[in-house]
């Protein structure tokens, strides 16, 4: 006798019908940051895991999470070379893939076919990215499951590589074997964040050897258990700038290093990506100001994105006072006090006020700087 | 000797910097409702009260509420013939507006001078907005006091005509006085709701004899005192339909009906308003699907605005099952699954499926009827 | 090259130590309901699935949420007949026990070895628990499954009976085999709460034939997915009545009836369990209180449980009046507004207002009725 | 004509009735921090203000926050010598009290009849409680006004002794006025804690010179406005330890020095009071344990308080490795994993693992130190 009740149950759960009262929990969380430069931003992660290696959900599972994270793309990618339930599980490395496929496809996520390279240092662990057979990496060398994965077109790239058990000190280092990798057109791109871990020493190589940045979540129980969702964390994502929301736009966009890691409200990136995710996020409502005397002005700002923005002053500002501190939060607008530091001001006056914003990150030591730009008018009070 | 910690202090709490690790208490709410037909969709509350009459706070505190509710304008509505606090307070009704002003113009709120008149019934309690001088209204009859308001120009609607202090069933009921002043143009108003209750009956009127409907909140005590927003309670609002945010716009738009009351995320108002802003709120993801035999898909519907709309099936859809009743949460997408009814469809259809929104009235017994329109193209499996 | 970051991970996230900044997940839920009656009052869920069956997870993930939840006991209950991974697991249907046993041992956790035994009507789906050895009970007939579960010494009982997969009018109804069953010591419970759906008939069933009462989850999907843990929701709970938090006091305790379920806000079971569970929740604060004239006073009542008990009046009181509706928030304290009828009233009276809980069921159309008991004392105002 | 509206709608309010759907405003939130030493651990507000100074509300509004906030006593203490509202308040410094002592009695909070004296530096502003008129505080010299305090027997405490308006650096400094008023017993507490500031040198100064220690509020606006209490935010407090909860006690306690400062998560105060506070509030649910081997272990920790009790390893243990930091979060569970550190280990051992507490301060300087007690049994693996 079968039964069907586990496909009815999952679906009221997505329909959002159980406990109709109260239960939001089937609605898909819209993670709001800008589209820019005429590409689409998509939300990503391309490194988890299932049942089939060490992880302990089945595949469907991490589609179903995608869909309720709001991500548009996701890889599944267990370990070829460690698969501690095969007592239990018939070792496979096409079937995670295989089994999450109709889902993602009910879902509209995108689902690439992918696995973990999962070896001691060097190379260590090593994702490897739209393949069509992960069965021809499975090789006793790593230089042959590397190969193979070359062989398949595959985009591959670094995993946690400041991990503790790997590299003693928590500190990312480029080895000869890396840097050969990195020459030889089959290492392509570096973990900057994992799961919860940052690692600024991968974030400078990314920026030197010009490889494509990562932030992925590496889960490995559900994601719920991992990350405190309902009290608004987010699970770590790569941001990929793509001209569609396809596979083959995605295989593009990372091969030509258009990405952003995004991770407990920091981007790290470049600054021809930060800057316009910044300026598409924030308005300032009323930038045309009247101040007499010493008098006191807000300004009211408006953050349209999910990100918080955390400002911190960065200059002298000559004719008013500014905050030192403000931060930008998300959708909310939020009120900026100015106050003229003279009596004697007057006229029409373009203010340039610069700050740094403490969570967007261009380089392992550098914060995007931004203006905010005010037209003031100083007057007299009038008696 | 003289002290300013009172200023500061607030002003540090509404530029967040109030232990900024944690606190977001000065942010403003956007509350996310779409402009429509070529106007701004202001949110207001046109009735609330302070200590001047028998409110318990500061005129000051209305517009730091209004700013942090995402509020565009407000009235402070003190009553004339109600002062409980005179042993305390010196009698002057000009004083909350006069009081209140400088603040709202710090924080660009719009601030309308008004006052209560209040009175037995009939005619009971009336609004008076627009006002030059509030003290003219302080007169022995209510025929006077409206008169005062009249010469001034005033706009003027009647505040909870369902309250059971005067109505003893708690159903509005229109006495000749208010027809009377209907048809003599001094009643242009109506609260369809007033805090926590909706009069069907004040909106049956409304909309028979022509009038401005309202939502107001009648608050008396701290607004976070009265609803629960950080349980995502929102205080009632008379939705404005406004060419510009400002008073001349206001008033011009309340003389042309131009408005819709939100309370516990239900609208009420005319269909010409309802439908728009449905419409603006809410896209289909993906409406062209392909359906193969009694193959199941989900279309996924994505709702911009800050309402939860609620559906509910209205007729009969002959090709496919649909939900039968589904919300559109908040700034989420939700999944709507589909399933061929039949094996032998095949080819291209156009399918409109008929709801009903729960909590949009078109009058006291009528819902919204909506229409969510897919393309479904039936094809055989292929073999 | 085998690698440990799972385990490392997963304690990282238990010991919550992951981004210990904001992250709560790895702390223990505890579900506030007193011990009554000299028992511990244990909160069980016997019943879910892992991927062992038709579940999405690994076994060791149903011992993590019950830790998490502020479970005492749980069981695993694999379907035996409705393997659908099988083609990727190799069955064996003592497994997802052995496999969780371990972290139920580090987590302090209770697991009782278990199966669902999945047939057509009658007799439906039926789960045996404490068994020693689950395989015997993969049998072609099952009279047979039955027979090999109770030769273990099992206690079996009924899930959801009115399923509509199996009861078409979703009424659950007693079929002589039922009947029989428990004549003859093979049916010792039934599921009054199962997910989310209550049978009415079942708890009715269960009264009159001295079955033990379940409330069960039936989770299949990671818990957190199926319920909004974070908006307050919980998953249903079995209420054990034991002597020790052991394995045999359980057993003792199922087979003597001693349960309540619990589901949603509701308690369903006898009124000896449910009635003490009340008073050892609730504390009136003010008991003794002094009214003159018609004067108005507040009794303030404080419930010190997790759940929100709401009351109804359910009588006539003479000498004040008191709420007609009332809820006592879960761990917060309540006003409770009285107020004298009469000016003539003297003296000191015990007053004893009958209210009847609306979320406490003594059967399937009783509501548990106590009573609030005042001591008034009746002046006259000094004067 | 007069209404009663607003007293209709306040106490609908306060009754919970207000949109019962999802209402809770009313409900009064109960602090847990235990009783210690055979006192009542009550939770005091002692500095805040009405528009009869420069506050925003009425005064009756201070109490309906204190019963919602969980306090038991406060005190309005109004500026004698700045009132910015007087061109529309009539001044009289015993009204505040008056007005707010019969919703005080209704509600079960202790009100004490206050006043903030407020000069310039020295002595700055002192906060004179338990007097019997304010009126006669109201004198030009401000050893008059202290003066008519101390002969109504009054206990006087020095505000805010850092705030930056009276000393520019930001640090508390005791004048010569100030050691002159403690040493002729005009002088009794000190304000450790204001508003939003922490002031260490005040703390010192109040260990050294025996005064009584307070963490007040100070707040202007409706309380909801400066705290974000539904983001958990809490008002500071002073914690009194009384023997009964009334004045007389409360009074005895204060002459005492018998309080604790709660603010932000943090407690300051004396030893002899933050260890019993600690110990009340955590229980080790499993302090004896087996280990064999290098294995790893669970204890699990329970905090009964509405602390996180914030703890750093403070030395060295030899037998088991321990968790360097851990957070036992406020009414819930967490794990503290152990594991042996050599495998020769056997037999019973107490181990006594030292941490201090980094929110719980005996001085400026120093944290409270504590020990986390259990009995290991170190075994060989059983063969």
């Amino acid at each position: 006798m079968k039964q069907l009740k586990t496909l009815t149950l999952f679906l009221i759960v997505l329909l959002g019908l159980h406990n109709a009262s109260n239960s939001q929990t089937a609605t898909r969380e819209n993670l709001r940051i800008p589209d820019i430069l005429g590409y689409k931003t998509l939300k990503c992660d391309f490194h988890m895991h299932s049942v089939f290696s060490d992880g302990s959900v089945w595949p469907t599972v991490r589609i179903d999470e995608a869909w309720l994270n709001g991500l548009d793309a996701i890889a599944i990618t267990d370990h070829i070379e460690y698969t501690p339930h095969e007592e239990d599980i018939r070792q496979n490395f096409n079937r995670p893939y295989e089994i999450a496929l109709p889902r993602a496809e009910a879902l509209g996520i995108i689902l690439i076919r992918a696995c973990e390279i999962t070896r001691s240092m060097p190379p260590g662990h090593l994702n490897a990215m739209f393949l069509s057979d992960v069965e021809l990496l499975n090789r006793e060398e790593w230089e042959d499951a590397v190969k193979a994965a070359s062989e398949q077109g595959a985009f591959i790239f670094w995993n946690h590589p400041g991990w503790q058990k790997q590299q003693e000190d928590g500190v990312a280092k480029l080895s000869p074997i890396h840097i050969e990798l990195i020459n030889s057109d089959r290492l392509h791109g570096i973990e900057v964040v994992n799961s919860n871990e940052y690692y600024p020493e991968a974030f400078e190589f990314g920026l030197e050897y010009n490889l494509t940045l990562f932030s992925n979540s590496d889960v490995h129980a559900p994601i719920g258990m991992t990350y405190d969702m309902a009290g608004g964390e987010r699970r770590p994502m790569t941001l990929v700038f793509a001209r569609t929301r396809t596979v083959p736009a995605i295989r593009k966009a990372l091969f030509n290093q258009r990405t952003v890691t995004y991770w407990n409200n920091n981007l790290y990136g470049e600054e021809k990506y930060l800057r316009p995710i910044f300026n598409k996020s924030v308005t300032i409502k009323n930038p045309l100001v009247e101040l007499t005397k010493k008098s006191r002005k807000y300004i009211q700002i408006f953050n349209d994105s999910d990100i918080n923005y955390e400002l911190k002053l960065n200059g002298h500002v000559e004719e008013i006072t500014v905050p030192h501190d403000i931060t930008l939060y998300a959708r909310k607008t939020v009120l900026f006090q100015i106050r003229g530091k003279s009596e004697d001001l007057r006229g029409r006056k373009r203010i340039r006020i610069p700050y740094t914003i403490q969570n967007l990150h261009i380089s392992p030591d550098e914060l995007l700087p931004i203006e905010i730009e005010l037209n003031v008018i100083f007057k007299e009070i009038e008696s």
